[in-house]
């Protein structure tokens, strides 16, 4: 039995809004019915793309059509508008971050539970490529057991100069990246308790948000993982990279660049210190001699637009929500030890 | 006025030590009289090699021809072989970690006093090509004021099989290396306050020292380290990674293969938003406008053998010591905390 097609409005013609009417373009499971902005001139512009515009946001409520809502406003606004939304009997998929804090997304879950609707968090780089190469090979001990993991998103251009630099909009590199590199590292280790984190947030741009972050965390499982943001980084640290037991993988960028490298035979065999700089060393002698092997990156297929496809099916009974309230709302618990852990410099504890 | 060419004996013909009498060859002021060793192997092959060997440690004591002693054994020995020479008015080159412990080394210091000779530590990678190519720019601020600086060692081969997988010889990565890095950065910033430190060592090969690290150093005017090793890492982080203001540098290894890139601009200026992965991203967008000038590394000239002549002329009371044991004893102290750090999985602050 097939779905019946949802129809769809989009709240928030911006960049990420118009991203998705894009995507949902080849969703056949929703139909795109209108959109609304609060601006005025974001109106007009989605009018001449074509779009049915709503004048108002009561009237997108209104419209007993409207199956779904997509919201793609900035963060602060994104738990009214939910709320409205479940209310008048819509569900939901709402941009990350969800809100700016724990209870404000409490709230948010318990109107769609009283009103039985579906809610849904777009996080939507669990979809990213490279992250599922990671994983894959996380998963599959290619490289033996995973002990360190590395996630750096470097630009070079600031933060851009919209509410993304506002504090009481939730601005910041933390709402906006971290949500997403920490969201993948809880997923892959759905089952791992976090034991702890180390937090320090940069604010070297002047701005009063955060300008960049890096975080430590360690699994009771002996995983320790780095994330990091950088938005004046004029060379790229590799994005991804990974430690085993018998192997090594990188991933430098969103191309693709990268390989694994894997140990074929002991590790502490035959090695002939060298001379490196002003001393000589053995430890940090070179493999020459074939007893690695070098592997192309894993074959992955992944279709962001599954995550539309999985949010009706969740509707209609079928499958299971991929993105899970419950691990949004571990996200969100860890975000908030985030800000704690770099303001007072310290170790959290969980 | 020249000064008199000083006579050394090497103690200790392992690898390290080998490697000094090599450089020694062409230092003038410093004439090689002879090798010990306390295994009878080590001294039979020193002899094979045309040094002249001494029979006993006593007999080095009791030349009274030798004026600079050089410890190269094991890190555990250091301690009374150095107060043994000091007591019998030789001066004292030791290898680094200088002792496992500051009240150790204070003793050493004490009676380096009271006999009123020279005791020195061989920090020789203070005299690293690459390390010097970051201090020019950390100094001369050509990438603006630097407020991260990442310092990575990576080998794939595990920790050799000697006396550096054993803890109570003073084994494992950080006394191996950290004391090298840790070195080079406080005396990069000699005037600057350490704020606090997070370490984290790992254990992953099984042994009972550590076989490699990751510590976070914070300083008061707001500059991050981090440094880290690993022995089991089949592909390298860049060794050197610095930001700063309006510029970025890295160092990808021992073979100066590397660059900076400075802004030619504005940050935030005409960002135009990119597909990335799954999301598209306005902050993460390349710069491929003309608007950053690529570098080659700056030009440096270092020789390691200066180590040598600035002992001899502190020696001769023309020169100041380069590596000072203050700066040493600094350096004790936190390694000390970094050991505290990780075994507490907190953060130490100063």
């Amino acid at each position: 039995m097939s779905n019946t097609v949802k129809n769809l409005v989009l709240i928030g013609y911006g960049g990420m809004g118009t991203r998705h009417l894009q995507r949902l373009q080849s969703v056949k499971e929703i139909n795109v019915k209108g959109v609304y902005d609060i601006k005025r001139v974001k109106r007009e512009e989605a009018k001449r793309a074509g779009y049915r515009v709503y004048s108002t946001f009561e009237n997108v409520l209104l419209d007993k059509d409207v199956d779904i809502i997509l919201i793609a406003t900035p963060n602060d606004s994104h738990k009214d508008i939910a709320i409205e939304a479940l209310k008048n009997d819509k569900h939901v998929i709402c941009e990350k971050p969800v809100t700016l804090s724990v209870s404000d997304f409490e709230e948010v879950l318990k109107v769609a539970k009283k009103y039985n609707k579906c809610f849904m968090v777009d996080q939507n780089r669990r979809w990213d490529e490279n992250f599922n190469m990671i994983k894959k090979i996380y998963n599959n001990h290619a490289i033996g057991d995973v002990y360190e993991i590395r996630n750096y998103v470097q630009g070079s251009r600031g933060i851009p100069k919209d509410w993304r630099q506002l504090k009481e909009k939730g601005g910041g590199m933390v709402y906006d990246w971290c949500v997403h590199l920490l969201d993948r590292i809880l997923w892959l280790n759905n089952d791992v308790k976090l034991e702890s984190l180390y937090a320090n947030l940069s604010y070297s741009l002047g701005h009063n948000v955060d300008d960049g972050f890096e975080v430590t965390l360690l699994f009771e499982n002996g995983l320790k993982v780095l994330l990091g943001v950088g938005t004046s980084n004029f060379i790229k640290l590799p994005e991804w990279y990974m430690v085993g037991s018998t192997g090594t993988m990188e991933i430098e960028d969103f191309d693709l660049n990268g390989k694994y490298v894997t140990l074929e035979g002991e590790l502490t065999k035959d090695t002939v210190p060298i001379e490196a700089g002003a001393g000589f060393t053995k430890t940090m002698a070179p493999r020459n001699d074939g007893s690695t092997q070098e592997h192309e990156l894993p074959k992955v297929n992944v279709d962001v637009r599954d995550f539309y496809r999985n949010f009706v099916n969740w509707i209609d009974g079928k499958e299971e929500p991929i993105v899970k309230n419950s691990e949004v709302m571990r996200t969100m618990k860890v975000i908030n030890e985030i800000f704690k852990s770099s303001d007072n410099n310290e170790v959290i504890k969980f």
